[in-house]
């Protein structure tokens, strides 16, 4: 192996800070840890393997050794780490024995998902009351007619005792200090606006009050304890096959090329020439249907967040190996940074509609609910739109339509002719 | 004056048929009207703007004819001929006299907003059932959870009786014919859409029955008739002022290029660069807020539809001037069209905002109609993203933010740096 010491750089700063952020090395501070060889693929396919596992076993116990202190930061560097061994055990996993790889890789994932939910919540919440203040955000305070407040005020009243088995209802919420218009504001929308902040405050503060209970309890159990050990050991040895005694340079680009190819099929079964159509009005439609209709629709994009994030960690080992390297890291990253939005604007949706579900909520609150809901369904068709574009930047939609063509040439304006009537005139 | 004879070309499809459709002569048959001149810019002024407002009384006099028969098309040429003399005079006012013309306009901006009010009803019904179908289409009938079934039924029951003056509420609806979703259905969020369409199938149907009473009204007054004898003298005579006798080539343009000028004003003032980003989010914020807050930043968009159409009329008097007249008046019925749906998406909006305010409606229906609204306000975002595309099209939007950039730059993707990332690497 060609690990010499363990490199004792800034802590909690370098080999992936969070997991769309731009890739570890190459960015930000020289690249210390490919200190070895400048460029990664000289010696062999094992040795640079398990360097990039090594550096990614150490930033994992420094970030655990740093836990008590930044318990957010360390969170998101041992699932970064988490996230990236157990990616590159796949990727380039011929080279490793995988009676040793397999079930290591299974732990790996059951931590990333268990750090991943607490600051899923978080953020899931700071979206969704962002977004009912921008959707809320009044010019005038007086409301043009007072009609119908009794009825958004008064529906509510009598409710209150939490119904559901996760779903605490209950529409009385003191004014909670997340509220994002001013309760006495007579404009019954307003109001409603305000309760749904209040409701979706409730819920998913409460979500996260658990995801961080059963985060600490992971954090000391002995699973996690047996997961460490073997991170530890990951540190100073790689289980390697023969396989990885070849040269870096023959056997790695062609297992990371498999990755891309991977990404690429499933980047392309996506309805992209119609997603790079704006206001395509495609991830709202369904958007009062079944959940399902939703996830049928979502999950090949989740698929491809996935496999985006596999061809970046198996292009992160292979790193030097080509001159347009940062431009391909740059792309990958940037599309990346467009499906985890995809991703949470989704999954905020949802999380609307779950709260919509919430028994006895006042008229008011549930179409302020209605309202979120489908903004952010048009925020998962902005991120389809934006991913589009980048991936895809010359095929710019045109006379042919893909499919469904009835909706794909909404945003086109009159004549069907050419996509901006009048563009190449005047 | 240069009217030897009425033309009697086949009925209601000349001059104007439906006020965003092609204008009047240079389309579909041969320029019959203009047989007195081949460029209507020769002879004087006056003579070139009463030939166009005799085409116009005749076709009004012959679809007032043909009312018995063809009531809808017979209306809609009626207001299209109207808002042509109007808006004409309008324009044109230097050449005719005032103390004739401005009481005449008003009349036929009376007549024009009254028969403009049923199809509008109509139009905005068929657009919301539509979209809330659209909304509500279901990949797989089956529910994914139950749950909440009873919260979302159960909260509309002993409701009934019209609160409000003008909006009838009420929830028991027996599954109107219009309703998008099977009522059978499992899922509450799909039943609300069915509601929802049901509620505003009775709202704007009942709207629509009185706007068709008022017509009726309207068109035995003996207002009309004698609008109706203004319009009849109009076909044979027009009091001009001394500045029409001037030639038509220099008189006629000057005005029409004013017409011009206040349009590009207008549009030049709209925030296109913003509206050129696509999901800017512009168009929903404050859908939760005030009605004011939507009319406040609607009615710049209006204005612009207004003067379009007058720049509109201006240009069809004033039919051979250039050659680039063909691609001119294209561009302008485009911008038209797309302005037309602009404001139809926006008062769907203000439609469903106000059967939302429908006293003591079901959770689910409110989350429905909360959906729908945001929906409407995306497709107002959307008409005027394709209008700014149209307005300028060399102006496409790169670094530079004109107003609010903390959103402005939304639909780009990752890094701030270029509109899409990565567009000219790969």
């Amino acid at each position: 192996m060609a690990q010499q010491q363990l490199p004792d750089s800034p802590p909690l700063t370098p080999a992936g800070s969070g997991d769309p952020g731009p890739p570890a090395a190459g960015t930000g501070g020289p690249p210390a840890t490919t200190a070895t060889g400048a460029n990664a693929l000289t010696g062999s396919a094992g040795a640079t393997l398990a360097r990039y596992l090594h550096d990614q076993a150490t930033a994992f116990l420094r970030a655990l050794s740093l836990r008590g202190e930044h318990e957010t930061e360390a969170d998101e560097q041992l699932r970064a780490s988490a996230r990236r061994i157990g990616g590159v055990l796949h990727i380039y996993a011929p080279l490793t024995d995988p009676a040793w790889a397999e079930p290591l890789r299974a732990e790996l994932g059951w931590l990333a998902t268990t750090l991943a939910r607490e600051p899923q919540y978080a953020n899931r919440l700071l979206r969704l009351l962002e977004a009912l203040r921008r959707l809320s955000a009044a010019a005038d305070p007086e409301a043009p007619d007072g009609t119908g407040a009794g009825g958004g005020a008064g529906a509510g009243g009598g409710a209150g005792a939490g119904q559901g088995a996760d779903a605490p209802s209950g529409e009385e919420a003191p004014s909670a200090p997340a509220a994002p218009a001013a309760p006495g504001n007579g404009a019954p929308l307003a109001l409603g606006a305000a309760r749904a902040g209040a409701l979706l405050d409730r819920q998913l503060t409460l979500a996260r009050t658990r995801a961080h209970s059963a985060t600490l309890q992971a954090m000391g159990s002995s699973r996690f304890h047996a997961l460490a050990d073997s991170i530890a050991v990951l540190a100073s040895e790689v289980p390697l096959t023969a396989a990885a005694a070849g040269p870096a340079a023959t056997v790695l680009p062609p297992l990371a090329a498999q990755a891309d190819r991977r990404l690429a099929e499933a980047a392309g079964a996506l309805p992209l020439l119609r997603a790079a159509h704006p206001y395509n009005a495609e991830a709202v439609q369904a958007a009062l249907g079944t959940e399902l209709t939703a996830d049928l629709q979502d999950s090949p994009w989740h698929q491809v967040r996935v496999l985006l994030r596999l061809s970046r960690y198996a292009a992160e080992v292979c790193r030097g190996a080509g001159p347009d390297d940062e431009a391909t890291a740059r792309r990958l990253s940037g599309a990346a940074e467009l499906l985890a939005r995809h991703r949470e604007a989704a999954e905020s949706a949802a999380a609307v509609a779950a709260a919509a579900r919430t028994p006895r909520i006042a008229p008011a609150t549930a179409y302020a609910l209605g309202v979120l809901h489908a903004d952010q369904r048009h925020e998962v068709e902005a991120a389809r739109f934006a991913f589009s574009r980048l991936w895809q930047p010359d095929d710019r939609p045109g006379d042919q339509e893909d499919d469904r063509g009835d909706r794909g040439d909404r945003g086109d304006g009159g004549p069907r002719r050419s996509p901006v009537p009048g563009a190449r005139k005047e």
